[in-house]
């Protein structure tokens, strides 16, 4: 595992490298508007979803650039929803990666516009390279796959449900399993599949990427859900315990610890199977599920 | 000018229709994220950008069922601008369209999502009529155009600027001149030349579709500034003298109404120059730059 986590963090170095690469060559925005924009961005994390999206790529291809740029999009439309569900009028977060979260800084206004201007960069970014590369077929249906996983009913869809799940205590596991799935495990999905069709790979392929992805990002957010309650508040930068305090609807709240954890396993042991099928090297990609559960962080 | 609000009337009843029914089509929402979705966008309104896209595009081209998919997604765009503008952290206005803004009914944590889910959905429509129509050229460099115009250097930075130009009275001409351009004229900009772009229109023409729009988007948002001052709540169906309450940067603000006005007819005599130099019927555009300066509403 010692192995594991040095390729992992020299992955997450270079990510980090080309997000604030790319942060920087930005110009032509209103000075608080980019700097609201750079700060969320460039705040850190695990990186997991632009890595998920480069070594699905890299299992039938060779890097290229599009998918690089494909990967700074991705992370740009995950920090877009960390910054709206921060606010105040939804999670209210203080702290997100061991800083002040973006409206505590910059005001909410500023906030939900940066949030705004992220989620069309992202856009932007994919459009620019897609017709730079003259590559309309797998650019288009790739962005087609990632926006249909993130909005209305997918991503947003999640944050809306889980939001009404507050206080609301006639909610079953179906509601629950709703939320995790389309709030977490949609984007980690949507990461790691385009990746493969952007690479070009065929359907029976991408049904094992869908897979490996699908369970990885349930047992995910299921870590996700332990750590707010058993996690360290300064490893994760950010508040515990909020979940108990806001009522809301958890795998812990419903199986308790152990049993969560236990379901996170089977998912890591799914995820394992679906992508120990591809006929690739996919060890980092088996030691990523092991360290979903295997987490502090 | 009878005639022409006749045309005018039914084209946007024709847009209400397809607006109306489209939102109807959508499925697989949460409810309440749904409803609060078609209530701001069936609201009513002028439908001004669903109208310039479709008839620059049915300058070049027949209509075409790609064309029509892209008006509604412009109308999302400017429907998630407004949904957003009107949250109590940033103009907090009661009402738009007559009726109640769309946290004043969902909940301000609801129409941030309702907000970012249009953006959303225009991205998703725009992509599946792309792939769908194997349109990928002229859709890509749409898109292109439309979201440039839109984010972080387009309408976004105009917001911006429009927020921290209140209650700041050192600001100038230059200020002034940014916030329009970019908050209102380039997506009014961005409507009439995609609907260019997509029906293949060559270079020349769509610079002078790039003349006639963004002056037609200076008229339009010198005149919003003024009717704030002289409009009638009713007819407008939003709070009037918010501006001046704001202390916030307009036209009137700096020239004063009847010098204001004059800029606006200035604008309106160069957008009518540039549309005319295309050799088509451009009747129904020019008496709508005209419109521009004599609505109330």
């Amino acid at each position: 595992m010692n192995n594991f986590i040095d390729i992992l963090n020299n992955k997450i170095r270079i990510v980090d490298e080309k997000l604030n690469e790319y942060m920087q060559s930005l110009n032509g925005i209103p000075d608080k508007l980019l700097s609201a924009m750079r700060y969320s961005v460039t705040a850190g994390g695990k990186r997991l979803r632009p890595i998920l999206l480069l070594s699905s790529n890299h299992l039938f291809q060779q890097e290229n650039i599009s998918a690089w740029n494909f990967a700074i999009a991705i992370e740009l439309i995950h920090t877009y929803s960390l910054i709206h569900d921060d606010l105040p009028c939804m999670d209210n977060d203080d702290y997100r990666r061991g800083k002040l979260t973006n409206h505590k800084v910059y005001g909410e206004n500023i906030a939900v516009l940066a949030g705004d201007a992220l989620l069309n960069l992202s856009i932007e970014l994919m459009l620019s390279t897609v017709k730079s590369k003259n590559y309309f077929k797998e650019g288009v249906d790739a962005m087609n796959y990632i926006y249909e996983n993130v909005g209305s009913k997918g991503m947003i869809a999640g944050q809306c449900a889980d939001i009404e799940s507050e206080n609301n205590n006639s909610l079953t596991e179906t509601h629950l399993e709703y939320i995790q799935q389309n709030k977490t495990a949609k984007l980690i999905n949507a990461s790691f599949v385009s990746g493969g069709i952007l690479a070009g790979a065929g359907l029976k392929d991408l049904q094992l990427l869908y897979g490996y992805s699908n369970s990885l990002g349930l047992a995910f957010q299921i870590m996700d859900d332990i750590l707010d309650i058993t996690g360290d508040k300064n490893k994760l930068g950010k508040t515990t315990g909020k979940d108990l305090a806001n009522n809301k609807l958890t795998y812990p709240s419903i199986y308790g610890i152990e049993k969560s954890k236990k379901i996170a396993l089977e998912n890591v042991a799914n995820a394992k199977e679906y992508i120990s099928s591809i006929n690739k090297d996919t060890s980092f990609l088996c030691d990523l599920a092991d360290f979903i559960v295997d987490r502090e962080i």
